[in-house]
């Protein structure tokens, strides 16, 4: 099955791609691999998961934002592609996450983004990953993602 | 016009090329891809902007640390390279302010890293972004820039 | 001499490697380049460094954790390639540092890591660099490295 269908058939809508925040581009391709820029929880433009794990946040929030977070990378995807059919391989994820003194469950949040990752593009899905707890964010958003994958 | 022509148009003279504070070198390539060294907002072998973002520093020294540290970065990129010349494309910038409880303008500070690139290598200095709020960062100073390139 | 040789001479004996603490895997290949996920200071599947630099640890015990966390990386490098051997060369080393408010001496920490790469790898251990001070790591584990390699 392709990667599209599989999103369809789990009912996955991808939202709007985000626009960067400033003056950089969403993706860079470099040979067979995508450079994704971070991203964020965002819906419809705005954050939907602001302040840090461990003070603001459950980890089960945070793992939410971490999924929606995905969301929004993939939705990059498929704009700089035209479809996620053209993925080979998720190759690494780079997990951020705002945490307050002593928030020691990045791993936890950031299984959010790793699960749908699997769930949508299979074995092709599964990636090397860097989980990390961040002083602060922009726009105080909760998670940033940072994906390079590796494409046709 | 060539990316060392553009510099000089810009009437922008590169700093030396900062020396590594630690075991390790200042960029590495593989393939195509050249993965350079954290580096800082560094002047004659001294931080200039030193300290936290929200506490010590305003967003436009902000601003002016990450234009100083691109600056560094790329007097690496001549020193490996030769010339600006080869360079075909900034890839990716991870760009990290030590920032103090609460501080979320990461990206209004890293611009002044992406538009300089974008000044002197206009299209190819379009790039990936990441920006994050770190804790601290070596030897306090205020950014620090990660850059990939595709050079030739 | 071969990387295990220099390995067997240096008295060096790799742990096991480290199983992942959550749904992603230890290393993807992408080309000739190996990206690994991040991993910490563990010894039989315990973290024996926790807790954060400037507070908790001195930058001796620091150096000892990045040290150790480079022999869980290359454990999982020899257990994805069947042998150090395999390796051209370490690309670039990211290194991210607990830190309590105000410690600065994150590449004194992480020439642990950078320092033993060269001693097993000579010339093709010599990589590029980033030194990073978190807010928090996973787990609370002192020390986090992310490498990429190129292998053959």
């Amino acid at each position: 099955m392709s990667f599209e269908a599989k999103l369809k058939q789990l009912n996955i809508v991808l939202p709007a791609a985000p626009q960067p925040v400033a003056s950089y581009i969403p993706a860079v391709r470099a040979g067979d691999l995508l450079f994704l820029s971070g991203t964020g929880p965002f819906k419809d433009g705005k954050i939907v998961f602001a302040g840090k794990l461990g003070r603001d946040l459950t980890v089960e929030q945070g793992y939410e934002a971490a999924r929606l977070t995905v969301l929004n990378a993939l939705a990059i995807v498929r704009k700089e592609l035209g479809s996620l059919d053209r993925v080979l391989r998720i190759v690494r994820v780079s997990g951020h996450v705002a945490s307050a003194d002593g928030f020691t469950q990045q791993p936890a949040v950031i299984n959010g983004a790793s699960e749908l990752l699997v769930e949508i593009f299979g074995e092709a899905g599964r990636h090397a990953r860097l989980a990390l707890g961040a002083a602060e964010l922009p726009l105080n958003m909760a998670i940033e993602l940072e994906l390079i994958l590796q494409i046709r």
